[in-house]
């Protein structure tokens, strides 16, 4: 794109702010990182503010905001954003609650800000691909194993282990590729959560699912050692479509199927860009359902106490 | 009303439908039971068919249904209805999960059926005074209690005990005429739920919600022996406005209002009647959705064994 890049705040400056959104919006000419609104956690060169309106008074030239905190607290940094007229962007999870995210697409809804309610995953480099080699075929059944060590990847986060959350951070990427692939009929039939003893979120779950005829069969775990899994495994009327890595490899019967090297970040902001060029939101909350869903019909299981440095 | 009485059938013949829909339909004139749907629970004098389509095809003259069966399945019952062309009013709870309530306001929402998903404690004398009176006052607090003995009101009911209800089959009316009170913006903020031990649903929940500024705080207990409460207090700048006998009751400082003594069935099915009438729609799952919320942040705690008998 060779317009003027659109001056954007990052709210919340911890490990996906630092990983993905800062060296993306670098790397993108649609976007300028113009401000950040973090109390404790600076970004050298960039104006840092405490909070989303004393940012907008200052710098009334920021455009939109990305949201990277934690899920707590959502609704009042929307509210926020709309009062001063941004764009926004909302990392996954959208919400604590399936009572706030709606009040967020409502608050949106009612204004003229774009609501762009992310989910990463939907961007890995295998998603569209395989959605364009299922038009044509029936699915059968669906197998996900989604499994990682969060002492590797959310190291001493320990927002990680708030209730609602554990083993459904992760997961709900999964559910994100699964409603993107399937559709946002897929239902929850049951669930198994494991809980530590020591915390009050769970580390594992086994949930099973359904969408129409389809069965779909789901385990996460939160506490994988060694080779970490993310795999969705789709058996249809023409073949086995495996996706792996997080979406972003493909394979069919076995073989692999080239895709593009597209990272999901670089795909989520352009995806972000078009949506504030053409001004429509984009809200799905189907994931973060079957997640709600999974919380009232799970049982429950306590296993061993969870130790960061076990 | 003079018109001809709309043919209805209702489906699920369990405790609610012979305590309340049976009756209720026999002394309204809007209404005349034309069929039911059980397999095993006929009513004398009333044609009995297994299915809604089984029942649709002999006697296309019903025109509607009322769903009475426990929450799991209503959303295969409310497509088959809507097959059939016949107008909805949905027991609460509304489902089983927030997936399965979601696409049972999106199927009816794409058909010509008319959906009532009810909330029988709305109905309650009081509710519609209590609004009135709140009118022109500001509320500063809101204190519900609602505690009864499930061995009394729900006697062997085991469904009562499935996963995701427990406590909350009383404890959505509270939230229902909260709701109805103060708006579809009330937010769950925590939650403790006991869970007896040989059982997957909670026997007691304390929960603390917010309306914005206005705290709410929300005990609710299955296990009451003697006196039974279902009491709400909303505290105002222009007095204490006192609900009970599950908002059949109402009082101002201390001192009773009289209100109508109309039934809460009566009124429901006259508004249903009004809705099949006027071809609207009524479909609002906020209590539900803090039903939800309840069980994905709630804390758990473990209690006695849970015994129909002691």
């Amino acid at each position: 794109m060779s317009s003027t890049p659109v001056p954007i705040a990052i709210v919340g400056i911890g490990k996906i702010a630092r990983d993905q959104h800062i060296p993306t919006i670098a790397a993108d000419p649609n976007f300028r990182l113009a401000a950040v609104v973090t109390r404790n956690h600076p970004v050298e060169g960039v104006p840092a503010f405490a909070t989303i309106t004393d940012m907008a008074t200052a710098m009334p030239e920021v455009k939109a905001i990305s949201i990277c905190t934690p899920p707590r607290g959502r609704l009042d940094l929307v509210r926020e954003a709309i009062a001063a007229g941004l764009d926004i962007m909302l990392e996954k999870p959208p919400a604590a609650t399936i009572g706030e995210a709606e009040a967020i697409a409502e608050a949106a809804a009612a204004s003229d800000v774009v609501l762009h309610a992310t989910w990463h995953s939907r961007e890995a480099a295998a998603v569209e691909p395989a959605l364009a080699w299922l038009a044509d075929r029936t699915i059968r059944n669906v197998a996900i194993a989604w499994k990682e060590d969060v002492r590797v990847w959310h190291p001493g986060q320990e927002w990680i282990w708030e209730s609602g959350i554990g083993v459904f951070d992760p997961g709900i990427n999964a559910l994100s590729v699964l409603t993107r692939l399937i559709g946002d009929t897929v239902l929850l039939e049951t669930a198994a959560l494991r809980f530590p003893s020591n915390r009050t979120a769970p580390i594992a779950a086994d949930l099973t699912l359904s969408a129409g005829a389809i069965p779909i069969e789901v385990a996460f775990d939160f506490d994988q050692r060694g080779p970490q899994t993310w795999d969705i495994v789709i058996e249809t009327d023409g073949g086995t479509l495996t996706l792996s890595a997080g979406a972003s490899k493909m394979a069919v019967d076995g073989t692999p199927v080239p895709v593009a090297d597209d990272p999901e970040y670089a795909r989520l902001y352009r995806r972000f860009h078009h949506l504030v060029t053409t001004r429509t939101s984009d809200v799905d909350f189907s994931p973060f359902r079957l997640v709600a869903d999974a919380f009232m019909l799970g049982r429950r299981e306590t296993v061993d106490a969870f130790d960061w440095a076990s």
